[in-house]
């Protein structure tokens, strides 16, 4: 198993110590680190879920809301997600699959792949160019299924 | 109760209608607005629990990760809060006063407050000033308690 940085690890062991005492909504004391992830793609889907509808021509275009949800998106993506792939949040309420722990660099380099994705819709969003928009749309789209093929179950593990 | 900006109601519309189908982990289907918010909240915690708890001494004290966690608080407070507050999600799993929607000026005025002193925590994040930036993580502190004060339920309402 590759090893997680230092820096990822401590965070890691900070949000556990942490998070419990605050009881805060949705996130479970025993097992804060999936919780913190889960609400990290809870938000990347909030707003990736009406840009896809719309790329895919299921919801009117938007070009404020484009932008909007564009935004935000890179907002989450930006976050420090491997902070709640530590050590020990291997099980629990989770779709995250075993091998995700194994190829912990693919994992990150897919990761890697879904931020540029992001980062090439926010250079088009506010371009009024809405092929090259629909576009990126899509590219990131591929770039969430592409990990998700490998690493993420359809049914919570146990 | 004041009305709510036709950019938010729209995107609470976006999120209730897009959000469902992806079922993703911890988005209620019933309930995307609640969760979409409770998730908001839990990336906020998981930002600010280490930083308090660094400032108030509880927690040895580590430049590098306060750089950190303020960068991502500051990415998290900036997203659309208000979109998991519009019309239709008073009420379910929620630690959300109704007071909120009846002073939904004042709700979004306390927003305002947290995101201006996480702006200045950011300011000075990286200045090595282990005081003032203290003083900074105790101004949102304040700034998260005076809206919780009025508008966060200790139990979840149903």
């Amino acid at each position: 198993m590759p090893a997680l940085s230092k820096a990822t690890r401590t965070l890691a062991c900070v949000t556990a110590l942490t998070l419990a005492p605050l009881a805060t909504a949705h996130m479970d004391e025993k097992e804060p680190l999936q919780s913190y992830r889960q609400s990290y793609f809870a938000l990347l889907a909030a707003n990736f879920g009406p840009l896809g509808a719309m790329a895919q021509g299921d919801m009117p275009w938007n070009d404020e809301m484009v932008q909007l949800f564009a935004a935000d998106l890179q907002s989450v993506s930006s976050l420090n997600l491997m902070r709640g792939f530590a050590e020990g949040s291997e099980r629990g309420t989770t779709r995250a699959k075993p091998e995700i722990w194994e190829n912990l660099n693919d994992f990150e380099a897919k990761l890697q792949d879904m931020r540029d994705a992001v980062d090439g819709l926010s250079a088009v969003a506010a371009s009024g160019d809405r092929e090259q928009i629909a576009q990126q749309i899509g590219a990131v789209g591929q770039a969430c299924k592409a990990c998700h093929d490998d690493y993420k179950s359809k049914d919570y593990l146990y």
